[in-house]
């Protein structure tokens, strides 16, 4: 992270050798832009509909009149402390659910084998449309929808209580663009419980305030119908057509409300949040590790396909969060199935090219760590250089000294370990036994290179050319010191 | 292989710079001492020890009468067919277990549950004998026996009909020293029936002859003991004892015989040539894939932990063949358990770093190669270099040109694409979008910066410092044209 921040920085430093022979472009507008400012904005929290999320964080108002420090930003105290929660998502997440596990638990409600499957198949209807609905389309924009499909997600996304599309949408463009950052609004940094629900449950900092462009959304009937009557909508979709739909076919409205309602709603808001939370805590990073989202057929399996959250957040726009054929993405596979039936198009992928581009280089920086922990020996920008008459001088004293690919080795310890006998080792000394170790005697194997190395003791003046070959079979690059 | 080979001569030339200058070693002298013939030769021969083998491969007197072309080099015709082949060998470990299979199919001889465990037994002791004594003990030196061990791996070891441990080290010494040569007796480039019993049951050209240096053998009395008198006791260790053994407890001389001595044989010579065939043709090679050897837990399986060969053939003188917990290599714990019981020591291991070393080179050549079929956009070495002139002249005709780090792309065909809107990316045209790209307005994922390397166009003259930083994230090396 920081390195990369270096980095930057060399690079704007760099850069400006003459700031006006090339325009730069100009931070403010594109700021604006990419926020959307520019555009007459329709508001984002409206009313009720600001639930899940927090009326401060989203509102173009909000710097009017506050306290010096924020609540947040004091410690917690006896005093203080019901004043950095958010009462309103304590009752919606915490509280309401919590009574519908009290309703369950006490036998007054016994629960129905039709009304389980009933529950089961909703939950199903609701998430689907939060992942293919609220997320890849209209977060992501990775395919196009026809307005039937829309109204469907819209519609039976609602029944999940995650708020609306275009707050959902909002925030969730917000957690791309500051992945990992103060304002990223589930900064998976701050904790599994903070990126879970904790950020909910607490008042923000509006410090840390953030827009994203959401004027596309803004140009959707559906969604702009959606977020004005999200109130009645999700309470519709929520609670009134379960307990309807149980009570008309399994004659259970109560069981209706409670298990395909209430308690239904709470599996699938826990289930989203491990988006939040556990995909960006654990498992595997093929695509980058530079930021926290993590692969985890776990969490897949939990979020109907959301869990390969690694390539999720390299390639947000491709329709597909799992690429291989024994991931689990229902989510795509349900994508893909509308657009067979004509219900949607336009279904983007990033091209495989890129994608292995990635899966490559964070291979390649998975095996420099390993190559950083490993002993190689001395490197030869390391070692002297000797002439012929040094060579000489130390073979006076120094008598296990074997030449091999123009570098001196001092080969003393290894003679009684070597596996083709004491006798051969013996005989090289001080000699050239780069024909002999090679091939001219026997040509040993990429383990027996890397045991000489070890026993490299100097270069030698005459065969600098030769040595730099000789090492540039193990990747080692030789910055010549003479020629 | 070639690859190789042409390296090898480039460092000879250049090493050749002043021949006089450092000695060079005596490659026949060495190449005497590497074979032994320096010393008093037994003949690693003996009447019909020579079995496995082929007299003329071996012996020291096999140049004085031959004929012009030798029969291993005639082509196969009705007339010379029978003449290639080695009729010893086809009769022993073809003829006779047919022999055995027949009597056995035949149902004279009843198999008895007895005969059949004791069949089983006898088949892992002989079998253990070969791995443990025969092939890490005597052909690699991979530690050091009592001689208790030594005398009970010797005599079980013929009970394999493997031929004498003298004849079967020497073998497998120019095995190891050929492998994938035509020296290699059972070369495993010429297909998996020849390295498998193709070697042995056709007569070998004696023009590949090869020896090794087994004066160590000769210096072991129980070596030199069981070499002379290696008929006997094969014939003793290999059927009179298990014909003796069932007789005597199970009452079933003949089912003995059969069962416990021919069809054991058979059954443990097939799971032996597993090693030079098998084992050099399926598995995956974690260590080297310059030479054929494979690592596969099936062959491990049949051969006592044999089948981790890719290892083997890289650290030939550690006593291990598996070094990870779950693979399996009872080889290893029964010499671990032999040293804890104070039977042998000096038990060799490649330090740990060796092999880390193997396998993250090895590592890092398969990324090479996943490396090379993926395409990274134009190097920068290959692209223009335009001055502040030539960017602007170029600009009255290409709208789409963006500068990122001292380069210019033309992002023309991804306007529509870009993930981040249009209007961003258009407004950037003309443009210096360094720090819009790298943070300004949104820091772009790893992807989004191979993405970027596809529209490259020109580096500009003024910025190539800044070019040669930026595309060193990528791993690029730039030799700038200019500075
Ligand atoms: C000077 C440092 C040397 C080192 C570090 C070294 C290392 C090794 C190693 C690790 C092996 C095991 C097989 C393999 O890994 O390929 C080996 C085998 C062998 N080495 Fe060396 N060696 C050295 C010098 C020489 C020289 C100068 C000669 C010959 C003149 C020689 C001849 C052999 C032979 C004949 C084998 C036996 C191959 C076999 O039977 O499997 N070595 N050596
Ligand atoms: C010139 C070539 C450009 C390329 C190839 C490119 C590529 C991408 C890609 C692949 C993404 C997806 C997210 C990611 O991979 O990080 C993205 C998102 C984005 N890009 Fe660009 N981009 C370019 C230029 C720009 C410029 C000049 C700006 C700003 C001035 C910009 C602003 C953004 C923003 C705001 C996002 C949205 C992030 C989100 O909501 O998740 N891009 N871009
Ligand atoms: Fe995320
Ligand atoms: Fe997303
Ligand atoms: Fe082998
Ligand atoms: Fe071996």
């Amino acid at each position: 992270m920081s390195a990369a921040q270096v980095e930057i920085e060399t690079i704007s430093t760099l850069n400006n050798n003459d700031p006006k022979l090339y325009p730069e472009m100009d931070l403010n507008q594109a700021n604006i832009l990419a926020t959307g400012l520019n555009k007459k904005q329709l508001r984002v929290v409206n009313g009720l509909g600001s639930f899940m999320g927090s009326k401060e964080m989203v509102d173009l108002d909000g710097n009017k009149t506050k306290p010096q420090i924020h609540i947040s930003e004091q410690p917690w105290t006896w005093e203080n402390w019901y004043q950095k929660l958010n009462w309103l998502n304590i009752t919606l997440v915490i509280l309401i659910p919590l009574t519908g596990f009290l309703v369950a638990f006490s036998g007054l409600v016994p629960l129905k084998r039709n009304v389980l499957m009933f529950a089961v198949f909703y939950y199903g209807l609701g998430g689907i449309s939060i992942t293919a609905g609220y997320h890849r389309l209209w977060s992501h924009r990775a395919y196009n929808a026809s307005w039937p499909l829309r109204l469907i997600y819209a519609f039976f996304g609602a029944a999940s209580v995650e708020g609306s599309i275009k707050w959902w949408g909002h925030s969730h463009r917000i957690h791309h663009r500051y992945t990992d950052t103060p304002r990223d609004p589930y900064d998976a940094r701050r904790g599994l419980f903070f990126s879970h629900m904790g950020w909910m449950i607490m008042k923000p900092n509006p410090k840390n305030k953030a827009r994203a462009d959401i004027s596309d959304l803004n140009d959707d009937w559906i969604v702009r119908f959606q977020h004005r009557h999200y109130i009645i909508i999700m309470l519709l979709a929520a609670f009134v057509v379960p307990c309807l739909v149980c009570g008309y076919l399994f004659n259970d409205y109560l069981g209706g409300f409670i298990y395909a309602g209430v308690i239904r709603v709470f599996c699938i808001q826990q289930a989203t949040f491990c988006i939040n939370s556990m995909a960006h805590y654990i498992g595997t990073q093929p695509f980058d590790d530079r930021r926290t989202p993590r692969d985890n057929w776990l969490t897949a399996l939990v979020t109907f396909g959301e869990g390969y959250h690694n390539f999720h957040h390299e390639f947000p726009t491709d329709y597909r969060n799992a690429i291989k054929w024994y991931q689990y993405d229902p989510t795509k596979i349900l994508i893909y199935s509308t657009y067979l039936f004509g219900l949607a198009n336009g279904l983007k992928k990033f091209p495989q090219n890129t994608i292995d581009q990635g899966i490559l280089q964070q291979n390649q920086k998975k095996l420099n760590r390993v190559k950083q922990r490993i002993d190689w020996g001395p490197s030869l920008n390391d070692l002297p250089v000797w002439d012929h008459d040094d060579f000489e001088q130390e073979l006076k004293t120094r008598s296990g000294l074997v030449i091999i690919g123009g570098i001196v080795h001092d080969i003393t310890g290894y003679i009684k370990e070597h596996p083709g006998g004491e006798n051969l080792i013996k005989s090289a000394r001080g000699k050239d036994a780069t024909k002999a170790f090679t091939g001219g005697v026997y040509r040993h194997s990429n383990a027996a290179h890397n045991v000489l190395a070890e026993f490299r003791v100097a270069v030698l003046k005459e065969k600098t050319n030769a040595a730099g070959l000789f090492v540039s079979r193990r990747g080692e690059l030789y910055n010549k010191k003479t020629n």
